[in-house]
């Protein structure tokens, strides 16, 4: 059986974080719908990023601010095990579909907020994107090179919805045993500062500091291309040194001054030419990939990282008995809309005139 | 209740990623043994680092490689929900400690197993370190600057033990319905190659290209320091020009050629006067902190993200109804060796055999 088999989640969110947050739990198995309005869905369908966290979703439109839409909702929301909202904090309340009314629809409802700074403090009912987030958070400030600091690769603040996730989680195992549903707040901000402390706290140990050491840095090789090394460890740092048959180097393993000399060295072969030089050689020493190297890589090719071809994502975990695989598509705006309202008892007319009225 | 009351781990993991990975579980309420070597325990003891994701948890010396060790490890299994352990793959297992082994003692015991490049593959017996498996998944080749890839102040190969714990908790839940156990492959290559993934094809679509654009930038000041501005929407960016007086300036949200003149116009106030004159405008500007500056941001600590002070972690994701507070401390190296073995029935005389016979 999937680890979720049977849980019902409803996903008012859009974009990244929220589609993310369920798009780990319809890996792990869930129902997830995708509750949609139906002048405007989820504003990130047509670019790749939609396809890539929506997979195996359903979608329903549905006009939350229609009586009727609501009523929709509130039936679905008795029906089911979690609901997951994005809207800005107060909004979903204003809806006049808060917790409160929810959990009166059903007391073991998990309804789990996602917003940018959180449901509470003087910053709820500002407006912001994952840049504010990581700014606020302290992230951005420590992620720069010597004059500006540089947004990170990874929207790493959306992708904070991953703890929602995993809150979740920990709430339908616990309502297992107690049987009581529960509110979650996640702040994308809170997260991220988080993370940002365990970064820091790291930065401030001195036997943590990569980046500018010899033994734990980015190499510029004679082809333009870069290796990475984390010889932490000083056996990994010996095996380097003698390799290239330079003894002398092994007491500079965390010595700035000896950088550049290091550097001539990695200038010297090609990329290609230093991978094959420690293929059997213990010394943390890595090609590093640019993007679409990535996809051939053999490693990531035997673990299935992606579904190649697609690109789509696989659950980036493996379970020995349980599989994760699924070939399913994202959906459509209000793909599914019909066969939900049938599942609830609406016949043909009826959902002919939710349409006509524009409710779904 | 705490959500994972009365949930006993056995955690053989150190440094970061599986002590992120039971951190996460502690917090959520589990009782988390750190199992460590009575020579040399979990590295990072000493730094900031291992206070901040090793609260909660009790420390018990053990030498695995003894007979005696090892009985009282699987006598500890057979009571105990889930172990976690960040060897090289394969270590376990000679050991005598493998899955296969441990459910023996425990059908029901959950293992996660999380590695640098997972169980499987080509790359299974390779050492490495963050930065070689964010290297390998992508992510260092995207997070650049014009010159060369940067090493993300985020150990985001690390962090992605996190992912073992969604999983454990993922399986605790189905675990209630079917009673089995199961076998957890973390790789964190693949966490990151995942995330990788989500980020460039985020790159790839325009709507999501951050960092070049007018809209969503970050901009050095008058004072040297730095503000970011995530106006993606439009209404977001007319705000903002509509208040600094350039309403000429609306068309270029996503003009690259008007980048010069708006970084003259950032430089041309200080970072406060910006956020001061921004503090009622929807605009998405916010300040970029310097690290120590965040523990003060007043969202920050209305959010009580981190414990005041001490600078620990508080868990990133509030509840109505449970609390994750938590006033314990990191553990010092076994001690709670004593405690441990007389719950396992050891008397006096006996765990001082084991101390003598450096078993304990």
């Amino acid at each position: 059986m999937a680890m979720l088999k049977d849980v019902k989640i409803l996903d008012l969110t859009r974009l990244l974080p929220g589609p993310y947050c369920t798009w780990i739990l319809s890996k792990l198995g869930a129902d997830v719908i995708k509750v949609e309005n139906p002048n405007m869905g989820d504003y990130s369908r047509g670019s790749p990023l939609y396809e890539l966290i929506n997979v195996g979703k359903k979608s329903l439109t549905l006009n939350l601010k229609k009586n009727s839409g609501k009523k929709i909702l509130l039936d679905l929301v008795s029906q089911s095990d979690v609901l997951v909202e994005g809207f800005r904090p107060g909004v979903i309340d204003k809806l006049g579909l808060g917790y409160d009314v929810l959990k009166e629809h059903n007391k073991r409802i998990i309804v789990c907020s996602i917003s940018g700074y959180g449901q509470t403090g003087p910053y709820r009912d500002i407006a912001g994107h994952d840049i504010n987030y990581i700014s606020i958070s302290g992230l951005l400030g420590i992620n720069r090179t010597s004059e500006s600091p540089m947004l990170p690769a990874l929207q790493i603040g959306d992708l904070g919805g991953g703890f929602g996730a995993l809150s979740i989680l920990a709430n339908l195992y616990r309502r297992e045993i107690d049987g009581e549903g529960e509110y979650i707040d996640v702040s994308m901000t809170d997260v991220v500062g988080s993370l940002f402390n365990i970064a820091y706290q790291g930065l401030l140990a001195e036997t943590f500091s990569g980046g500018l050491l010899p033994c734990c840095n980015i190499y510029k090789t004679k082809d333009e291309k870069f290796v990475s090394i984390g010889a932490i460890e000083a056996k990994f740092w010996n095996n380097f040194c003698i390799s290239i048959g330079r003894d002398d180097l092994i007491k500079a393993q965390y010595d700035s001054s000896a950088m550049e000399e290091i550097k001539r060295i990695f200038s010297e072969k090609t990329r290609e030419e230093w991978i094959k030089m420690f293929k059997e050689v213990d010394a943390t020493l890595t090609p590093v990939y640019s993007p679409e190297e990535v996809f051939s890589d053999p490693q990531v090719m035997s673990r299935k990282v992606f579904d190649q071809g697609k690109k789509l994502l696989n659950f980036p975990v493996k379970f020995l008995r349980i599989s994760t695989k699924d070939d399913r598509k994202a959906p459509n705006l209000g793909e599914n809309t019909s066969e939900i309202l049938k599942g609830l008892g609406y016949g043909e007319d009826e959902i002919k005139n939710l349409r006509i009225e524009k409710v779904v």
